[in-house]
Parts: structure tokens; C-alpha cells; sequence
């Protein structure tokens, strides 16, 4: 197979060297988040299922979920969450195969309870939570289903993906990634509704954070403070592995001290969806995990959509990772490579209608010493372009 | 305080003396049951709530339970619940008091859980069950709230009640009682949602009883046959204990035998709202437990209730226990006793507008010589009508 | 076919002698009425489908319908409704035949729209009321369906009717007919919500009607009361041509004068629904359309069942047909008639397992000469119990 | 005031000379432009609501909105919705001042209803859609409430907006516009979901266009594919009058000649929503009417943001009109613009953090000439911001 493969040098100043850069990163716990991973957990497991009992992931599109904000009291030592967040699945499965049923919802809201109580611990699954569902159905001959071999895109679509990071997307990612992680044993009072805007002007990067707190670890204002303190160094810390640049850390910029629960970032949950949060799919974090209103994007909510025919989730995903491979490869020569790739109704996926790459090389360097092997590089990743399917299954790849 | 209560003697054939009798009991797992045992525990909980934060129980109303049916496919030796069931609560509750606000939604769907949870043990709670509640909220001021002493009557209602049972209504409730209770130890393959219809001709008592059988405990045809021999032979043995008339069991009488699945009465959970039966509150049993066509019944929906101030749910309760009382204390003399007590907007509760017995005495029976002593119970129950609140709140006073 | 017809005499006394009668009506707009209401129109209308397009009425059972009261602010001379009121409506209907699809839901929210539509005038369908719907689905292979000449029961129920109206069941329902209907025109400012107890004590006949005004036709608390006035005199001439006995009518009696809202019953679309009262199919007034508790009744809800093979809501309404109809033919030698009929699985519809008939004759009249024309009647009644189906599917026969 | 306004030349090439270009616009009956409608009519009701009482638009954010697709059987000559559509609104909004009720909820429904009957004429709103609202409430103090002389950005957050429209950007646009709007009168048969993907390669421009057809208006697969060929010419001329370049036109790219239903785009309402598409707000098009992956854009979902405060909703909206107003005045000489604006927590919304441009003159062209009235007109612009809410109230500044 040749595939339409177009590697294009660009003559543009590289994003880290322009003047202003804006990063945007929504935690974990940020409601659009937390729909965006019910979503895929609906589609993983629903794949598993299909997988299990079909021997191919049948067709679906989970990724709809709307998540609506409930209602809380949080106060210093613990308060109490008064209405329940509701959520409601919905989107598209398969629940019929040769008149076998198939426990679509079933599966749905066990996978959505089982994402929420694995990822947020402070959760009460039986008081805080109410699932819904409006999945609809859809029925398949199994004769008539995808041979996996040939996969034809059924849509005008595509995907953008970048490599490598600069430093504020770096941190902006980094930063959560660590608050949401390693952090958690030392500052449990930090909850997971975690959003971190990076900023930077030259050579100075502000990180604006606004972190939940969870109630019953904070026993006043004066502990909230102090652990802020700690907060702020732990951070700083870690911001210092990522880069060396000037970088401020503004954390809860709202704050002020006193006795009024408001002036504080204060939740029971350590989710803001507890208190009037509203959330849904698509609307957060692109597959590299950044919002970058720099840089080009797609729209598309990967989240929840099937992972073996849906074009718009394998192009986003693989044109990072063949951005990635290539900045890896192509080592210091290459300082900024650009992805997209754009399929046809009806041709194979491993096979889009064009795959274009756009190269900010270094200075002095020559574009034709590298374009071969950018290219086969390219084709290689295309022509594995299937392996991601599994990596999805088993929850190995990120799309948020 | 001077009652209103009338004990007047009636010239009747006593219920089980006329020639034709008809009682039915919904068993736990029926799909009213089970709504009825959903709003009267979240009623129970909330009222922990409000004694517990507020030292009183607050004004609600949680009697509106819809249980929509699910879809299963249940099959011998273990099938699968496709769609969950969708519970929805509403009802009223007061969500604030002077100023503070109460989880009632937060409360609700974890007592609605923990009901499910704690009495049908194969329902798999993450996957089989979704609840959503549109409790509606109202505000209070302490200072206006009810006095307990002298809690008024918002309405003109009544309740009723009769005692003692006949066999045919002991055989039905019994019937039913002994299914889900002791005998689920030696027939765990028989679920939860029961009902028993009872219909007495002349001296004859057909009790007819639909079980659903768990499908997991059962391999296949033969199994789920050789099942109900044991189960009639257990039915049998109880009933005998009950009653000395001449009792024919009937049971699951469309079963038919063969490899047909919907020939036999499989259910996953044991409970038919997974399978598209719906449920409702206050359409099933009477506060004794049975439906008795034949016999005066309140229309009223006690389950959910609020326990301090609701006059149907508080008369139709005491009128059977001022029956049960006077037929206790009055021996052999008193054949049966009917009671109906009415209320009228803005007297005291514990003192109605007539509290009005109708009592069918043995042959040659003098009722001048009980009528005293059946007027001082009567007022004796009145005058402890707000002991019944407590046993609501500790679940001791079954309402359905 | 030889029916099992049992007649029998009864030595009692009349509901109408004795010392104390209880008589409840909830009006057409009370929202238990106004959720039995759409649950039949929402049967009817899927009836009507299925007659034009399959030539008979599939399987379908509509009886579930949950109302969540909404909120308002009423004022003199016109309020707002705040929240709609939201409507579930569930049960089963057949969805798919032979392939085809059937537009069950659409069907349904557009039926339920239309029966709010032209009942209840002052209600906006664009903002006072939302309709949602979880009915299931059911396929049926048309070959299969039932033949209709030979209906057969698959359940044991029964149905219970009687003949004639005291009195004070007269006074009830028809106060509630006369200000629902003719009163209407004189009355503007009176609603749909109407409730009407009747309570007899020895020869008094108490009415004790609460009646929600519309907002907007009343601008202050002096013309409330002045068209309470008129109201009340309005109800006593009505009371006057359907009884001769002593009639009090008590009307919203919990009304103050003064500025205060609540102190007056305003509603702004004469239904109590919209400011938090909720309602549910099944439990409000039986097919003869009120609430006896001092008279045999059935638990069944009979609104929305199918009207072809629903044992329940047919054998229900026919009792109360065949006492009317021995009521009518056998003129004053016969004071009351009580009317049971029972199924038997299997059995043929038109043929019960019994139909049992207690007379309560007149003083010296001899029974036997009745007891053979009223089993004629009764014989022929059951005979033409398919002609309820029509007269279900075209409104004509009320079922609450 | 002085703004921090950073103007800055770019050595770039602009948009139309690059190789290639994709760009998408989802038309007005997608379901997530569907969602996107909804959601601004809901605020720009609720504002209209605000002022008229209040004086001001109160806090609210209805971007919320949840459509679930129904189910539909299409076919030639007209068939039939079978499943209705479930919308569900979400977000928040005052319903409380100073103690008076806003019926928040009543407004948004009707809001929604109103949207969708007066855009799209082939819906029956009785039976093909259900709306539903979970929007959330706040209460206020109107003493408490922003001035609007000073508002105040309460979040880190951004614009994104250019100028010109490149030819594929206006072909795309306008194509959609045409379809929806003039060609309506001449081609009924078209609906209102029309998606149109343009990708140019060098110098060809294709245009891929996926539009419903309103069955009632085709009465066979003949009919149909005539149709089309009208369709195609008129496309075809309208975008000869946008654009010079060479344009391909392909419509219904999936269609197969022949009886199969499924092989042609049917729809019963001209809206794929009918059938299974779920669509969500903040998922298709940005404030510029389109989608373009190969510019900077802002993923903030703009339509229902409340339009006084929002600093997402105004500086999106604002960045495009400041480029347009640069390119406007700045004639030839400007070749692309591309505007940013930041805003910083507390910092007034007309004085953001930095508005920078980045502009990319004409070959020759003195960057230095321009840059003192780009200078002013950015400055301009920002005065003169909160014009935009009477924009967005009056339903004359497009969101989508």
C-alpha cells in the first residue's frame, strides 16, 4: 500500500520561542473530565464485553455523558453533600447480535460507578452519585459486522496532534499530573477538581492552579493557609523538575482568610461537580491531555468513542504519537513537527486520504536529509495504526 | 378529653361464615412492595435525620415511588439483567430549617439503596438498579414548627381496620411471610417477588402462588420441577400449621415443562421489575398486609408517609390495632370487629371526629356487657396514637 | 356456555340505613385524576393505532404514570408558574409487529399532551409541563396474537361493583361533576382541582368541597370570598336536585380573609400539581369514579390497562354494570346488589371462574322471584363483555 | 483606562497560500448545533426575563444542554417519528431575588420549544420531542448584585478570533447558510441537518455535504437523485458566487441508487437527531460559524454563557470583531489577523490582561504605519465591549 504521505518544511517561529503562550489543563476531577472518563470506561468496558463474548468490539459511540452539578455543604472538618450529582449516559451500542441481547446499560453504569469510585475516593457511591441512562440500541447480523482487516472510514474527518511539548505545556500538564498523583499522600487535603492555566509572556510562565480542597482534612482557616504554604513549595518543587524557566505559581487566587466558608476553595468531595459543577463530554482537554488555543486543534470528543472504526479518535491519538516518534527520532534537527491527517469516506483507515506533516526544522538544517525517514516513519505508525485499538481497551492510552 | 366513639353491635354473617372469600397479598419482591418498602424507608431515614439534627421530624411526604421494569435474560444456571431498573423518588420533604440545608436527596437515595441492598441479596446494585429523585424541597422556621402535643389534623380523612383474620386471610399473609422467610434457607432458588391469591369457596381454600425462581440455583427443567415438589410440600406443611380447613396450593400454574425458558418463572434476581414489570406505591397491600375485596379497605398510601401528622397513614394503622385489641381482651365473645376512625381538619389528632366500631358478637352474646370495656380501649389506643411514631421511625410497624 | 352464576340473598342492612357512610371523590384535576386520566387517554390512543393499522388492539398495559408536582407563586389577579411539572409515564406496549415499528412514545407524550391540552384550559403546554417517557418495549409476531373471540385470562383477579348510589355517593360525585362541568361557565375562577368527602352521620349528609380558584379572576381577598359565596350557593341548589336529605356543604375551610396568599386556596391554572402535589395512577377513585372504604372495592388501577384482555379493569367496570342493570330492571323489590366476578387462569374471559351477586331485597319480598332474571341479566352482561373494549377505545366508558 | 494592547507583526504565510486547508461547519439542525441553539435561547430568554423585572441580566449559565436522538422510521412519501427526541437542559441561574421566585425553569422550556418550532418546521412538538430541565438555582441580593459599570472577570480565561475568512472558510459557511436559508423555498425536499467539510489542496477546493432530505417530500429513490442534481447545481452556483477557486461539490457522498431505504439520507423531520444522533453544546462550531483545525481556536463553548460576565463567551466574540474591524480598515495592506485577549481574575472585563494581535501584512507592507490605529481600533473595541450583551440578547450576535 503507498500511503498519501506529505512532509512539508515550514519557515515559522517555534511555539516556544514566540512571544505569548496560553495552556490549559482541567484535572482530573474537573466535571468535563470526569465525563470524559466516564465515557471511555463506558466504551473499555463495553469493548471487553463484545470482545469477550463476540470476539470483536462491536459498534458503539459512548461518548455522551452529562454530568449535572449537585448540591453541598462543605465546612472546616467535614460537611455533607445535600443532592446527589446526576448523570446521565447516553450515545449508541450495540444490544443485539444475532438476537442475543446484550446488557449495554447494565454494563454502562457498572463501568461509570466503577470509574468514579476507583479515581475519587471521597466519593459516598451511595449517596452522592445518581446514574441514569438513555444509551439507545442498535442491532447486527454478525455476518454483516467490520472485518477488522480492512476498516473503511465512514466519515470526512481527521486529527491534529504536535511534538514535542514546550516548557508551559509541560508544566501546565505536569503540574496536575503531580497534584493529582504523587502529591495526594502528602497534602490529602488537596482534593481532585484541579485546574491549572499556564501563561507565559517571553521568558516568564505564570501557573494559575485552582485546587479543591477536601473539608474534613481542613479544621480552620488558619490550616487551610498553612497547608496552601505547603502546597505552593510542593509545587514549586516539582515545577522545577519540568523546567528551568522564571515560573510563578498562583495558587486559589480567590482565597482570602477569614471565617466565611466562600473565601475558601472548600468541597466534601474534593470534586466542584458536588457544588453546582455541571460537566460533559468533549468539552475539556484534547487526546494530549493540554488545551492549546496556539495551536491547531481538533473538536472532536474522542472520549467514548469506539476504538476500532471511529476516525476521528485513531487520528487524533496517532498524529501525536507519530509527531512524538518523529521528534524522538529525528533528535535535534527537528525543533517543532505539526500532524494532521484527513480521511475519505470508504477508504481503509490505515490509509488516509493524506497525512500531512508540517516540520520546523533548526536552523541550519537540511529538510531533505531527514523527509525519508519522517516518512517512513509515518507509514509505519499508519500501518499500525490498529494497535491502538487495544491500548484503548485496556485504558493504556489517554484520551483526555 | 371526652372521645368521640361509637361501639355499636351489627347483625352480619361473620367473613368467614359467608360462602365465598377472595385476599391477596404482594409479597416483598413485588414491584408495589418493593416500592412501598423503598418510600417508607427513606421516609424512616429522613425522620432519623430531623430527630437527630433538629430533635423532631420535620414535615414530609415521601409516597410517590415509580419503579420502571427493567430487561433480563435470565436463563438456567445463571443469566444476565440487560437493562437496570429505573427508580425514580419524589414526594416532599422539608430541605431547610432556619436557614440550614438538609441532605433529604443525599438521604433518600442511600436509604433506597441500603433497602434494595439489605432485603434482595441478588441484586447486584452497581449494574441492576438506577435511582433518581425529584424530591421536591420546602423551607421551615423552628419556631412555627408543630408542637408534638397537639399535632392537628390538615384534612379529612379516615382510617380502617378489622380484626381478627380469617384463615384464608392467615394462609394468604402467611403463605407469603414463610416463602420469604424461614424457607429460603432450605430453597434458596426461590426469589423474592411472591404473590399469593386466596379464595375461599363454602369450607375449600385455593391458595394460588406465584414464585419466581432465581436462575442461577437452577439447572435446568428437570431441576426447576423437582424444586417445586419441595416447595408445595413446604407451602403445605406451613399451611397446615395455619389453618385446619381444606387448603389447595397452586403453584406457578402456567409452568409448563421443556427446554422453553418462558415456561418456567426464571428470574435473575428473583424479583419480576426486572423484567418489565413496574411498580408503584399504595397500589398494593393494605397496612395489614393483605387486600381484602371483601372486606372494607382505606385507599390511602401509608408507605412513605410522614409519621407524626398524616391522619391516613396514622387511623388506618391504630384502627387495626384498636380491632386486634378488642378482639384479644374480648375473647371468644367478639366474632369480628370493624373499625373506621375519621378525622376533621383542625381537631387533634388524638382525638378524632368519631372513632366508630362495628362488632359482630358470638350467638347469645349481651354487647351491653363489653361495650364499656371496648370504648376504654378504644380511647386507650387514642390516647397513645403517637406512640405509633416512634415504631414507624424503628421500622417496627410494617405499612404494607 | 353455561356460566357460573351465583345469586344469592343477604340479610344486612343497607349502606344507606346505617349510622355512618364516608364518600370521597377526587376531581377530574386532582393529580391523582390527572394521572389516571392520561394514563387511559395514552391507552386509548395506542388503541386506536393499533386497530388502523394491524386491525387489532395489541398488547399493552399503560398504567403507570407518575406526576411530580411543580411550583408556583399564585397571586390575586394572576401568578406564575415557576417549575413545570414534569410527567413519567411508563408501562408496556407492543412496539414492534412482525417487524414493523411502532411509534409507541410518540404516540403516548402527544396523547398525554392532548388530554392535559383539552381538559385543563389555563395550563401553558410550553411552560407548565414537561413529559417524559420510559415505556417499554415488546415485539409480537402477529400470527401469535390473540384470537379476539376467545380472550383468556392469565391472571386471577376479579372485579367488584355495585348498584345503587346512596345518597351520599350521588352528592359526591355529582358535586364534582357539577362544578367541573355546568358550573364552569358561571364560575370561571373555580379549578379543576376539586375534592369532594361526603359524610353521613345517621340523617346529615356533610360535603366538605376543596376547590382551587384560577388567580387570575379573583383580584383581591373580598372577591374571593364574595365568589365563595355564590359558589356555595351554587353547590346547595345543585346538592338540593340530587338529594332530599339534610346536605351542609363545607367548602375550603382552611381559607382566612386577609392579605395573606396562603390563607386563600389560589392556584394560577386551577390545579393543585402545579405548587408540589404529585400523583400516581391507581389511587385515587375507583371505575365507578369515588372512594368507598365503607363498601367492598378492588386495589385495581384500572386507568391505561389494555381494554381487551385486562381482566381486572374489565371485570370492574362490568359489576358495577350488571348492579346497575338488576338494579334497573328489578325495580324497588331490590335495595342494593353487590356484584363480584373472578377469573381463573385459562379460563375463558366471558366465562369466570364465578360471578357472585348479594341482594340486599326489599322488606316481604321473595327472593326467588328475582333470583333467575337477575342470573339472566348477569348471563347476558358477560356475554357482551367484549362490547367494554369499544366503549374503553372511544372514551365512552370512565374508568375513574 | 490604558489597555494593554500588544500589537505584533508576523512573518508567516497566511492561511489561503498554505498548501492545505480544512475547514467544517456543522449547520443549524445538527444535534449539536440544535444544542448550541437551545442553549443561547434559554439565556437569551432568561435575560430578557431579568431585565424586564430586575433591571439587569442576573447570574445564569444554561450551557447545558443534553439531546438525546430518537428513534425514526423515514420513508419515501413520508414515515414516521417513532421515538421522540429527549432534550435535557442543565446549568444554573437565579431563581431567587430578595426573596421573589423567577420561574427559571417555565422559561427555559419555553425558550427551548420556541427555538426549535420556529427553526425547524417539519418537528410535530407534540410527539416528536420531550424536554426536560435540571437546571440549578442560586438565589441572590440584588444590593449584592455587579455593577455593570464595573464587571469583574472571575476566571483566567481567553478569546480567539481572526480575520478574513480564507475562500474555503466562506464556501464552507456560506454553503451551509444557502442550503439553510434561500434554497429552502426552491428545494423543500433538503432539511435542516447539513454538514459541510471543506478541504482544499493547493488550489482545488472540495466541498463534501451531508444533507437530510425530508421524506414526505421525495416519493421515490428517482425523485430523490433528481433531486439531488437540482441540489448540486444550486450549490455549485451559489458557491461560484463566493469564490473563484475551483470548487468540487459532493453531496451524500454514501447514497446508493435503489430501493433500500438506507441507502439514501431520509429523514422524516430534515434532522438526523430523529434517529440516533445525540448532540451536545460547545461541541461544533466556534462564535465564527465555523471549525478550523488548522487555526488557533478557543474550545470554550460559548452558546447559553450568560452575556454580561462571561469572559469566554465576550472576548471570543470580541477577538473576531477586532480582527474584522482591522481588516476592514486596514484594507489591503493587512493580509490575516489573528486576535487574543486574556482576561485575569478580578481585573475589569474591558481591560484585559493582554489583547495581542498578531498580524501579517502584505509583501512590502510598513508594519509600522498600521500599528498606532490597530492600536486604537483594539482599544475601540474593548470600550466598547459591553455592547456586546444587547447583541447577544436581541439573538443578533451569533454564537455558533
Amino acid at each position: 500500500m503507498v500511503r498519501n504521505i506529505s512532509v512539508e518544511a515550514i519557515n515559522q517561529v517555534p511555539t516556544h520561542l514566540r512571544g505569548v503562550e496560553l495552556v490549559e489543563r482541567k484535572g482530573l476531577g474537573h466535571p468535563d473530565s470526569v465525563s470524559d472518563g466516564i465515557a471511555e470506561s463506558v466504551s473499555r468496558e463495553l469493548s471487553k464485553y463484545y470482545i469477550k463474548h463476540f470476539g470483536k468490539i462491536l459498534h458503539h459511540n459512548t461518548d455522551q455523558v452529562e454530568l449535572v452539578g449537585g448540591q453541598s455543604a462543605p465546612k472546616f472538618g467535614g460537611g455533607v453533600v445535600l443532592d446527589p450529582v446526576y448523570i446521565l449516559l447516553s450515545g449508541r451500542a450495540t444490544t443485539t447480535v444475532d438476537g442475543e441481547r446484550i446488557p449495554v446499560k447494565a454494563v454502562a453504569i457498572k463501568a461509570a460507578k466503577e470509574y468514579l469510585q476507583s479515581n475519587f475516593k471521597h466519593l459516598d457511591m451511595d449517596s452522592d452519585i445518581m446514574i441514569d441512562s438513555r444509551i439507545g440500541h442498535g442491532s447486527v447480523d454478525l455476518r454483516d459486522v467490520y472485518d477488522t482487516t480492512k476498516h473503511r472510514a465512514n466519515d470526512t474527518s481527521f486529527g491534529v496532534g504536535f511534538a514535542p511539548f514546550t516548557d508551559t505545556e509541560k508544566l501546565v500538564k505536569g503540574t496536575e499530573k503531580f497534584i493529582n498523583g504523587e502529591m495526594k499522600k502528602k497534602l490529602p487535603a488537596i482534593g481532585y477538581d484541579i485546574k491549572v492555566m499556564g501563561y507565559r509572556q517571553d521568558k516568564t510562565i505564570n501557573l494559575t492552579v485552582a485546587a479543591a480542597y477536601v473539608d474534613k482534612y481542613v479544621k480552620d482557616s488558619n490550616e487551610y493557609f498553612a497547608i496552601k504554604e505547603q502546597f505552593q513549595q510542593l509545587v514549586e518543587d516539582n515545577a522545577s523538575k519540568i523546567s528551568n524557566e522564571d515560573v510563578n505559581i498562583f495558587i486559589n487566587t480567590a482565597d482570602k482568610d477569614g471565617d466565611k466558608i466562600t473565601s475558601h476553595y472548600l468541597t466534601v468531595t474534593g470534586l466542584s461537580q458536588e457544588n453546582g459543577d455541571d460537566g460533559s463530554v468533549g468539552r475539556g482537554n484534547r487526546v494530549n491531555g493540554i488545551i492549546t488555543p496556539y495551536k491547531p486543534m481538533s473538536m472532536e470528543a474522542a472520549a467514548g468513542k469506539n476504538p476500532v472504526t471511529h476516525v476521528g479518535k485513531l487520528y487524533n491519538v496517532l498524529s501525536n504519537k507519530i509527531a512524538e516518534h518523529v521528534v524522538k527520532e529525528e533528535g535535534g534537527d527537528v525543533v517543532e513537527v505539526l500532524v494532521r491527517i484527513v480521511s475519505q469516506i470508504g477508504r481503509s483507515i490505515d490509509n488516509p486520504h493524506v497525512a500531512s506533516l508540517q516540520i520546523i526544522y533548526g536552523d541550519n538544517v537540511d529538510p531533505s536529509k531527514h523527509k525519508k525517514n519522517i516518512e517512513a516513519i509515518t507509514d509505519h505508525e499508519l500501518e499500525h495504526i490498529f494497535d491502538l485499538t487495544q491500548g484503548f481497551v485496556e485504558g493504556k492510552i489517554p484520551v483526555f
